[in-house]
């Protein structure tokens, strides 16, 4: 089993690259980390996007740190995107994901990842209009895909949200749309949040990681690792009272055999908590979950 | 006193432009919105941005509902925008406030709203890189103002936020802020939020919107109701418990003498709320605010 960071911590906090590669690598001890979209945004203008980007790369090479994946934050998922009501919101929302695509290539990282989207109040209530959107939704992961391909990209994690109004949202749907997109031109795999697949207001019984994992094993990219209590989708980190222990992890990881994928640690705080709060929390964490599954 | 509705409660739940304006006017009976960039990002590709920013100005006409100004949201707020570390950073973000600009104008709004950015963790520690910051961020929103004007626009509102980590955090820092921007080419205001001026692990004994609004007076350009228990920036509506009463509301008001200020409820809730209780919260606040304020 290995942890990685997702670096949602960071935003807005530590956005020097050479700080936080070496925060990274010398406080966290981690060297495999998943980029936000929320350091810098696809939408940004391509050459000052890829020189900042480029600066993050050099920085983190220097610490010997792999950048992973580029991962979309807070911000991509404010957005409705590839499920948005308008033909025009979507299609904009493919050119975001390109863009994405290029920004992740730049970095030198191999795997692209990001939740699809939300729909309307009632196209989320209409099963043929779920349906035709899915359809949609399924076209432009296969296009994104060629496009990955060609640009040289390696591989798609799509996140599983806590949603009914997203997709996916279940085990079983989560494995039907993996199955769906079976023959795309880079692999298409699934990110499974612990906090997301735990939360009970929406899955009730199958709020299980083991059940989880052991549907999707054969789909499973990455793992978003967090601290939650299952009420709501928390991010907390491991500092926090929940319900993820050592020991949940651990059986939920050798009952499905995915000891060989990464989990990211993604903690989200609001913007208002002090700094140094966040940075503890994090450092605690990492050295807590390091001595309790043994790493 | 009137009160208008910042369309954050939309995001991601209502974003088609005919049923969210008929939402407005009908159920929530409100005659004023403000329009949030997470429903349309400034970034978008101008075309089909503005073919949606459009529409959305067709459909609140239609309605009789104004769209007085365009507003940073949940995303723009990811980044650390104008007070970033970089100065490509910081230029990017200037480039990202024009488009907000124009997508603005192209609504037909009169007026731009945003908070400015925040700092890193070291720049926010050095007094000398602070005050080079301030200086900074001025000088972009003179050149934002003088922009503004070229394409129409008649105000820019700058939030104050709850962090000593931003600009500005405080009601003497929001009057200094104020002073040094009077001679902009269009006027730039102030915006103040219920839950950021009662934020009191920052604020303490100025947690107090009777000494904000008094002291901020010839400065506020419109106001963000929301309610909150003063502990964190909740953004909740009026069915949860909290501080903001109608008789503060009143008393912070009179006293200020900001009775032709428009106040905005701005919800924000978390993502994997259900749509219908989100609906249900802005309905009854609405109702109830009317009737506790006599509106």
């Amino acid at each position: 089993m290995n942890i990685g960071l997702n670096l949602s911590f960071a935003v807005k906090r530590w956005m020097k690259p050479g700080q936080l590669a070496r925060m990274c690598k010398e406080d966290f001890k981690v060297d495999h980390v998943q980029f936000t979209w929320d350091l810098i945004d696809p939408w940004w203008p391509d050459v000052p996007r890829d020189q900042m980007a480029l600066s993050y790369k050099a920085a983190f090479e220097k610490e010997g740190v792999h950048i992973d994946a580029g991962f979309a934050g807070l911000a991509a998922y404010s957005y409705a995107n590839l499920l948005a009501p308008s033909a025009v919101q979507r299609d904009i929302a493919f050119t975001y994901f390109k863009r994405a695509v290029d920004l992740t290539v730049a970095m030198g990282s191999k795997v692209l990842g990001t939740p699809v989207g939300g729909m309307n109040y009632d196209d989320a209530r209409d099963e043929e209009k779920r349906s035709e959107l899915y359809q949609i939704m399924l076209d432009y992961l296969r296009q994104l895909a060629a496009y990955g391909e060609e640009r040289g990209l390696q591989e798609i994690h799509i996140e599983a949200t806590p949603l009914w109004t997203e997709f996916p949202h279940s085990p079983e749907v989560s494995v039907q749309m993996m199955k769906d997109l079976e023959e795309t031109a880079i692999p298409i795999k699934l990110l499974i949040d612990w906090g997301h697949a735990l939360y009970k207001p929406l899955l009730k019984a199958e709020a299980d990681m083991e059940l989880w994992l052991k549907k999707c094993a054969p789909y499973v990219g990455s793992i978003h690792l967090q601290q939650t209590d299952g009420m709501l989708d928390r991010h907390w980190d491991f500092t926090k009272e929940g319900i993820v222990t050592p020991e949940y992890i651990k059986r939920a990881i050798s009952a499905s055999g995915l000891e060989e994928i990464l989990q990211y640690l993604e903690v989200v705080t609001i913007f208002e908590e002090e700094d140094d709060a966040v940075y503890e929390g994090i450092k605690k964490t990492m050295d807590y979950l390091r001595q309790e599954l043994s790493i």
